[in-house]
Formats: C-alpha cells, structure tokens, sequence
C-alpha cells in the first residue's frame, strides 16, 4: 500500500545533518523521501533550554493536515518529514525559568510551537496569528522566531517520534486524571472549533445563540459537542441527509440536509453563527441565508476552489463570512480545561506504526466514519 | 431626456387613491408611471399623529438608489414614486408625545422610517436591521410596522415633497446652524460611511487604525474625510491612478493603484479595516490581501456578481468580509453630530426641478464626478 503523494517534481529535499552538541538524537515515524512509506527514521531534537519543558510523547492524533503535508499535496514538503501536531506526553525534563509545569505533569502541544511573543496578538494569548510572519507550526517549519533551540537551518519535526522540547509558552497542561490517547486530538480538532465560538462570543456570558455546525466529519462532531455543553442550540448541517443519526448522538437539536429546500427553509434567516466544516466544494450562499441578522459564516475548510456568492448575500442583515484556523495559546488552555472537565472527547481509533501507512490512505480518500485515528507512540518507537 | 428605464414589462402599479379624513394633500416631484419623466403630482401624507413630527421639506439629496428605483432597476417599483432619502427641513408640527424637537427645529431624516421597535436590533439602536422583516424605507416602501399613519394600504412616498410627516423615533436633530443643503447628503451617504466605521470599532476610543476605502466616488470621498478627523491612517484605494489628486485632497495620506503590482505591494497585509464602495465588478482577492490579520472588508456597493476568492484568502489570519447597509438611528445621530461639528460636508451641487431628468440621466451613467446632486424643494414646488 503507497501512499498518494502529488506534485512528485516539486518538494524540498532536506536531509537531517549531523547532531549538534546543543542537540540529541532521537527515534521518529516518518517519511524520509517523497514517494517511500511511513518508516523509523533518526532525528534531532534541541537540547532543553531554560525555558523549555522536554516530554515524553505518549500519544499523537492524526490530522487530515498531516496527510496533506506527507503526501506532497501544497508542493512545499520538506523530506524527510515527521509529522504530528497532537501530541500528549509527561514531562521529563524542565529548563531553570519554567514554572508552569514539572516532572511527570501531563502536557499536551498543538499546532503553534513558536511565534515572535511580541506583538499584540501573541500578547492577546492568539500566537497562532501572529503578527510577524505567523507562528511557527509544530512540523516542517522553519525556526523563524529564534526560541527554538539546537541547528538554526533545520526544520522541525513533528509528535510522532518519543520525545519534544517545546517552550513553557506553547505546552498546554492536563489535569492528572486525562485520558491521555483520547484527549490527543483536543489540541487541534477541538481548538478548531472552540477558537471561532470564542473569538464569535459564544463561550462567555449567559447569551444563547443558535450555532449550525456544518460538515459532520471529525471536525464537526466536536463542534457540536461543544456548542451544545455550552448549551447553545445546535444545527447539524449536511450536505444529505446520511449524517442524521450520528449528529443527533452527538448533541445536535436540529438537522439540516442542504439538499432539501423544506429543511432548509426551516432555518432561514435563523442562526448566528455557523462553523463550516466542509472541505469539498460547495456553493456558500445557500449557507448564508441560514444566518440571521449580524450572523457570520466562519469558514474552517481548505476548499481551494472559488467562493460563490453576491454582496446582496451580505449587506441588507450585516453578515460575515470569515476564516479562521486552530487558536493561540490561551484559547487552547481554555479548551483543554472545558473540554476535559466536561469529558467532551472525539471518536477515537488507537493504532500502532504498523497501520499507518493504511490509515494516511483512508484519511485521504475521506474518512466518512469521524473517527479520529491516534498514533501510540511507546507502541510504535 | 428620457430616463433609463429597465424591467419594462414587470413593475408595481398603485395608483395614489382619494386622501382620507387622516391624511392631508401634499405636493411633490415624482414620476407618475413607468416610461414617464418627473413631474409634479398630488400624494396623500398623513396627518400628525401623538409620536410624529411634521416638517416641511427644505433640501432632499439625490442618491444613487433613487435612480435604481425610479428606473425600475430592481424590477419591483411601486408607481407613482416620490424617490428621496436624505430630507431635511424645519418642524412645522409636533404630535402631543414629541419630546426631542419643537416647532422651528432643524430636523433630518433618512433611509429609515419605520421598525417593529421591539426587536434587540431596534433597542440598539440599529432600526435599520430590525428582525422582524427589516426597517421600512423612506419610499417605495408598504407601511409594514404599525407606526406610520393615514392609509395603511398605500406606500410611503420620499421627500421630493414639500412637507413630511415622521415618527420621533426615526428624526434626527441637527444644530440650529447647520447648512442644510450641504447636510442632507449626511443621513444616507454619510450614514453609509460611518456605521461600519462604527460598528468595527474606528469611532470609539484612542485606537489608531490603518483604514482603507475602496472607490473614490461620492460615498468613498466621504469616508476618507470621517475617517480621517477621527484620527485614522487612511489609504485611497481605486481602480487606476486618476483619483490620487481628489483622494488627497479629501485627507488621504496614502492612494493605491489596484492595477498598478508595486502600489499594492506597499500596502499588503496592513490595514485594520477596507470600506468598498466599488459598484462595478471586480476581483476581491487583491482588497483580501491588502488586510493585516483580523481585518475586515466591508462591502458597500451593489455589485450583482458573485465575489471571487477562496477560503485560504481569510483563514491563515482570520480576515472577515461582511456587508453593511445605512446605519440605525442612534448611529445616524452621531454621524450628524460629528460631521456638524467638525464641517465634514460631501461636495455638492443644488438643483431645482427642471434639472431633475438631467441629473438621473447623469447619475445612470455614472458620477465621475463625485459630487453629490441635491434637490432645491422650495425652487421646485
């Protein structure tokens, strides 16, 4: 079984050099050339700075992102790559300036591993946004920001490998009693959906809003969750009507199949916010006359081709369209908290190195279960 | 000089029936039916009621709108019609519970003339989105909300009209010393300026913001001036190069050339905030690029092609395109009082009613010019 790379000319070839003494070898699952399967592979790692916390990865999830980045699909990988960007672990090393966590606490890291901490969204707790280029992703990046130690001219490398050393800022803690596998995903696919009801008002205060979900997928099963132990009113929207059964078991009051005018106009005008989910093409303007007055359609999928609607969608009940993307460090730790403290969890498979190559092809065809798959990782290096 | 009807075939005739025993006989400018001219004709007004004030009319700026509507553009215009939203005069009556103004006050009114005053859109002050079906416009429009008197089965008519007759609630005062002619244009494209300047936080507090403003026409050079008495850094933003003079002439410390790479270069992923008011179709990717994160572009214009960009355009740095329209009254108020005290007038020219065919003539093909056309009512009835 091959993975499905693209772009098979276009990619960047950067082996890792020789270790440096500021750094350490350590094991990793990944990909080490465009065109080979998952296997062990050497890398290095920073050695622990003063304020760096360095952890044991028990657990990383698996993101649709990850597939994109293996399988070549943006033309920009750097090889070998080592993906992974959900990583939960126990800490096992910590810098002389860190103070939030110790030896043996349970930490969690997402998407963000550096930014400039300087400007004002990273000092707003959003690093995701940051300013000054954008922040640092936890894989296949640059060290732009300079508070990632060891080679300045390598990239980074992702949780699936049994160690990280990450700066106090972007470790996210757990309370001692989290599932670690299950609580994996949260730092992404959970973010993903809590940043935008936050950022859109929907996690303070006693307001109620009616929040639609759209795209019942990993993505949209944890929105729901979410929007609903806020004790919003949610709608489920699907582009069918097969997703009934599985929206309504995860929280959802209504459902909407787009393909039906009857159930759509059941909602029209209706919604302050939707978090839209949905990653295949599709016409957004239907999706815009669910919302009511000042609503906002947050788009959320990495749907490449064109939008379709007309200003007349927008102005006459002052509507939004916007985008967002995972969340800065605060809103993380926010979501963690509530999510752990509420047991909102997504659907989880665990597997080991010996499946992965499978699930990266499934995952790319479209994974239509919602399940989300986590890499163990003290069962696989 | 015929002017440019459209939709000749489907249009609303409603004659104006005999005045009823609450309404009394006004004279006013309008076009009698569809294929006609303007010309003077008899509406019915109705008599002052407890919450109204009567005024008679002084000044009525011309807006883009009214010639979409007198020409039937939209394929929905009542005839007769008596166009006009930007009315201004001096209160000649005021019904028993009128507190707010007195018979010899300068008084303005606008788009909107009427709202259910129940809905929390209402109690903010933003009639102008009122959730129950939305506000009643100055013309054209049926008498949906309870609060406007005389015949409930007629349309209201605009303020070509030598008196009007409004509910408090929808008056906006003006200082005893205000140039009415120059003013009149304040409460449509004034309002259209100010209320997303507002509501995206450009009017409030000492935040300094980067603010663009797309299309440097009667609306556009409007915005440069509020925007810069309020303080912003305020970038012209046109098509090609023929507006620099005007735009800075208006208070712009920056102009854009969007067909010109290098001018748009310098402005790229900078401003807080994008007011467009461009009606002609054209690539909204290029105005996306020019927000910095968290930035919105508001649309303004009635631009019937569908908008062409795509997710990746909002989500890396949660940029927004939304959609306003007018504002409500207690926006408008402050608009008004702003631009009063600091002598923020559009450029205007005064006409009387032989030039009306003229100006529509004109304004259809589109006003270069960016002044704004305003109607002498006691020249002309």
């Amino acid at each position: 079984m091959s993975l499905p790379f693209n772009n098979l000319e276009v990619f960047i070839s950067a082996p890792v050099p020789p270790c440096q003494d500021d750094e350490y070898e350590e094991a990793a699952l990944g990909v080490a050339n465009i065109g080979e399967n998952f296997s062990k592979i050497t890398i290095n790692r920073p050695k622990v700075g003063d304020n760096d916390v360095k952890f044991d990865v028990k657990f990383c999830g698996m993101c649709h992102t990850d597939v994109h980045m293996v399988c070549n699909d943006f033309a920009s990988t750097m090889y070998p790559i080592v993906p992974g960007h959900e990583l939960v672990g126990v800490v096992s090393e910590v810098g002389s300036n860190v103070t939030r966590v110790k030896v043996g606490s349970l930490v969690a890291v997402g998407c963000t591993i550096d930014s400039c901490m300087e400007c004002d969204m990273c000092d707003a707790g959003e690093e995701n946004y940051c300013r000054k280029g954008g922040h640092t992703h936890t894989y296949n990046s640059k060290k732009t920001h300079g508070h990632i130690g060891g080679n300045q001219e390598t990239q980074n490398f992702g949780g699936y490998s049994k160690s990280e050393v990450v700066h106090e800022r972007f470790i996210v803690t757990l309370p001692d009693n989290t599932p670690l596998a299950k609580a994996a995903p949260l730092v992404c696919a959970g973010i993903t959906m809590w940043d935008p009801l936050r950022h859109w008002g929907a996690t303070k205060g006693d307001k109620k809003m009616k929040i639609g979900v759209a795209g019942i997928g990993g993505l949209g099963t944890m929105g729901i969750k979410i929007a609903a132990a806020l004790g919003h009113e949610v709608v489920a929207i699907s582009r069918n009507d097969k997703k009934k059964d599985i929206a309504e078991e995860k929280g959802a009051h209504h459902y909407i199949d787009m393909s039906d005018t009857k159930s759509i106009n059941e909602h029209n005008d209706s919604m302050d916010l939707i978090l839209n989910t949905i990653c295949a093409p599709h016409s957004v303007s239907k999706y815009l006359g669910l919302l009511r007055t000042n609503g906002t359609l947050v788009q959320l999928g990495a749907v490449a081709t064109p939008l379709d609607f007309v200003n007349f969608s927008l102005l006459p009940q002052r509507k939004s369209i916007a985008g967002s993307m995972v969340g800065g460090l605060k809103s993380l730790q926010e979501c963690v908290d509530f999510c752990v403290e509420k047991e909102i969890y997504p659907d989880i498979e665990i597997i080991d190195s010996g499946k992965v190559d499978e699930v990266y092809v499934k995952l790319a065809e479209g994974n239509s279960s919602a399940v989300r798959y986590v890499l163990d990782i003290e069962a696989s290096l």
